[in-house]
């Protein structure tokens, strides 16, 4: 069993964003599942998917920052024609990767506690990003728990 | 055919640590896949996933000492509650991942002579780590060979 | 429907490296195939796989120094044995990570216009490099436009 949507999301500002919401509510039949996995892919270069930790707002912030650190701005690129934010987010990219693949049982993505998915925006105004978004799994008996 | 198990792993010391026979051992249907895959998910944003050497145990403390390097415990974080080595293991395993997906074929993991699963642990004292293991893949006739 | 081919890449010197079309040309029966993905594994820890920018030139240039600056050649490792450039290919290994899944529809990788797949050569002389390439899909009416 496969399903496939696509997701646009709205612009976020640079840095990190949980959208674990944005997609477990793009994604209906995960609700149908009982046993399988969520693929999710974004279809950029500049903006990257990872799974940190959802509580504390000042993760997301230091994620930023140490990001920044590890890829500056005023590193001696010489692909600077789309601006000095361009070229790190490219190199961020490749650090945090395209996709993740998620476990899904009964009906339910099978994150940690602390688990949240994260878009990572590296552009000043990246604008909005596309994500493909693919749930394959069998059905089954999912309790009546299951949202 | 999709199988499904969760391996709780012992407390490791922080650092990188082989688990490949941890992991196999833990999905013994392994042996019956003729084609397929193995995604090895670990539920927690402290510690994360690797595939690397498998052979000299110098590969290991290098990694940790070159993402030590890279994740410094010296940063301006902000989220520092959790003690100084907390803010760093968020960024290493966004750096490192979450998950793995291997392929599968007549019984056995495909992974190259040298390569080994690692469980890289970045907290002092991270404890007990869970992962949920999901195999998918065909049934067929798996050579007497394979284990 | 799985598909499974082993491809062994040439000798690419040091650096990042675009290999969209060696991976696609490899399956072929990727074309057959209505909803699905590719997954991209590679055998080897001192060599990885990335997604980034597929047209300007000097973005595999500044991938190539932004990495050498991330996981550099003169930090004090203890692993030397296999020359100066041996363990920072391992520590870019784990960074960008062994394998790639990219979903597909009627008959093409789903990969964003700007989106190519980047062999990361990270020694001087790594030789040939083989990949694992699984496909799996369910064959349908695939448009005449599929290539």
């Amino acid at each position: 069993m496969w399903f496939r949507h696509q997701l646009t999301l709205p612009a976020f500002r640079r840095g990190f964003h949980i959208i674990t919401r944005h997609v477990a509510v793009a994604v209906p039949e995960l609700s149908q599942v009982k046993i399988g996995w969520l693929h999710v892919f974004i279809q950029h270069t500049s903006a990257s998917l990872s799974i940190n930790e959802n509580a504390d707002p000042d993760v997301p912030r230091d994620l930023e920052s140490s990001f920044n650190a590890i890829a500056p701005e005023d590193f001696p690129y010489v692909h600077t024609c789309e601006g000095p934010d361009d070229m790190p987010a490219h190199v961020k990219s490749s650090l945090l990767g395209s996709s993740l693949l998620i476990p899904v049982e009964n009906g339910h993505l099978m994150l940690g506690t602390w688990q949240g998915i994260y878009l990572c925006e590296h552009r000043n105004h990246g604008g909005q990003r596309k994500l493909v978004l693919t749930l394959q799994g069998e059905r089954g008996d999912v309790s009546p728990l299951g949202d």
